[in-house]
């Protein structure tokens, strides 16, 4: 057992928001942190919506054999997770007493080193420092944690209490003790854990996911078949939930534009623009994307 | 409805037979033609397998919300099937009143292209050939079919029974009406089709298959991560069943190791030899690969 009790999560957004729910569901003393009441008002909603997941999804699931039997809210675990969250916008505040910092700020360079100048300062010495970044290197910010070794990356995934898998990985200044502890932190808040043992961008999730998508999308751009038919083929040969274009509809189609349009495959962005987003069909979020989505 | 109604399957290996009985099973006449004694001794044998599986697996799949019910094999219709099943190594007699041939015969152009220049003699004119290759493109064996025109590929996946998709492909030579009739087929013989509107080596299965499993290999080769957190990442994160190492086992690790030693990434080609192959470790099939299974 870790000895690791409270956990304050930075960011509130999809991710940060699942974060700080699973550890609070978990038996952790959470505080969300985020930049102004604004924010935090956003995160209200985004935790109320989760509570209500996790009533249907988590403590609803339907029983072997049996119909899904859901849960009074009123009385449950995700009513109580609700009421337990704390929520600040006083960064010195928030950070004042954790034994974790997770980190999950906007996928910006300068804004997470930024972030880290001011825990460096405002963390006590005990805290551990985990980035949820997904496309930057925990080496590129460790210098600005006053405290290298005791930071790493701990990468979630989306609908984090399905898809609970936690990526834990190092710098070469990591302490391997800082690690041993995130792992069995992982576990205890329910997660999956798996340790990468060098610094690779895109963890392993998805640097295996990526070529799966590149390749769907390059399919589609030459012609060769059509989303619907190309999901098919790998959700029948795979057994897999999910074919490319649904995972891409779920991830949004933004962000599929915005790596490709500068990077070696601008065909694809190209064609989502002309095809969905110039229609404002964006994915899931917008109710269309490859597919139609019933209004959220 | 189509006009098929005798089907040919020229090749009984593992594949082959798994179509030759799909087909016996959805009610086809069906003809299995090997080219010896010894190997319809083998299709026998895998016949039998196959019968005893989709007992177990088709007809005695776990019915929703109780326990698997199994149905006695002797009076039903995979029983039924196994007897139905011709079985020829006379390839004129085998093919004399076939509505379409299935070729599946080992995956060597120089074997292909003379197969098809004895069915272009012996098969009446009435019969569509269809090859179930999966690395070698149709218009590379059109030309010695006599027929080109109703001439196309139609792949199947392993384990066809549970993975029922079939992938319909034509060359610019192919008459659309053949691909509508083998489309229409498909669906007739409990698949799902698909149909594929350019020519594609790897159809679409292997052309979103190959990029995983060689992200996957990339990582191990560079000491990222170990086998089997690579899988766990991917199976909970896409909720699949299986990961990339598992697949590996599967289709067995001499494939990976024959495409890759002279492919672009002899490295894990490499790797997969001085740690499994040398060692006897061809994957599920010899009971270990990056796991361990029970003799088959």
């Amino acid at each position: 057992m870790t000895n690791i009790r409270t956990v304050t999560v930075l960011g509130t957004g999809v991710l940060g928001s699942q974060i700080a729910f699973q550890a609070a569901y978990s038996g952790f003393e959470v505080t969300a942190y985020d930049i102004n009441a604004e924010a935090l008002e956003g995160a209200r909603e985004r935790f109320a919506l989760l509570a209500e997941t996790y009533i249907a999804e988590v403590e609803g699931a339907p029983k072997t054999g049996g119909a899904a039997e859901v849960v009074s809210g009123t009385s449950g675990k995700a009513a109580a997770t609700l009421t337990s969250l704390t929520l600040s916008a006083n960064l010195a505040a928030a950070v004042a007493n954790a034994d974790l910092i997770i980190e999950a700020v906007p996928e910006n360079l300068d804004i997470k080193r930024d972030t880290y100048r001011q825990l460096a300062k405002l963390a006590p010495a005990k805290t551990i420092f985990a980035t949820n970044s997904s496309s930057l290197l925990p080496s590129d910010m460790a210098e600005f944690t006053g405290r290298p070794e005791k930071f790493l990356a701990m990468h979630f995934a989306n609908r984090i209490w399905v898809h609970n898998v936690a990526e834990v990985m190092g710098t070469p200044l990591t302490d391997p003790a800082t690690v041993a502890t995130v792992m069995e932190f992982a576990t205890e808040m329910g997660m999956v854990p798996v340790e990468i043992k060098k610094e690779k961008a895109g963890y392993l999730m998805n640097s295996l996911l990526m070529p799966l998508l590149g390749a769907a999308s390059n399919l589609l751009v030459a012609g060769i078949a059509e989303p619907a038919d190309i999901d098919k083929v790998w959700r029948i040969s795979m057994g897999a939930p999910r074919g490319p274009f649904e995972l891409f509809d779920m991830i949004g189609l933004m962000t599929p534009y915005n790596i490709g349009i500068n990077g070696p495959n601008p065909e694809f962005a190209r064609y989502l623009k002309e095809h969905y987003i110039d229609k404002g069909k964006l994915g899931m979020s917008t109710g269309e994307g490859f597919y139609k989505y019933p209004k959220p």
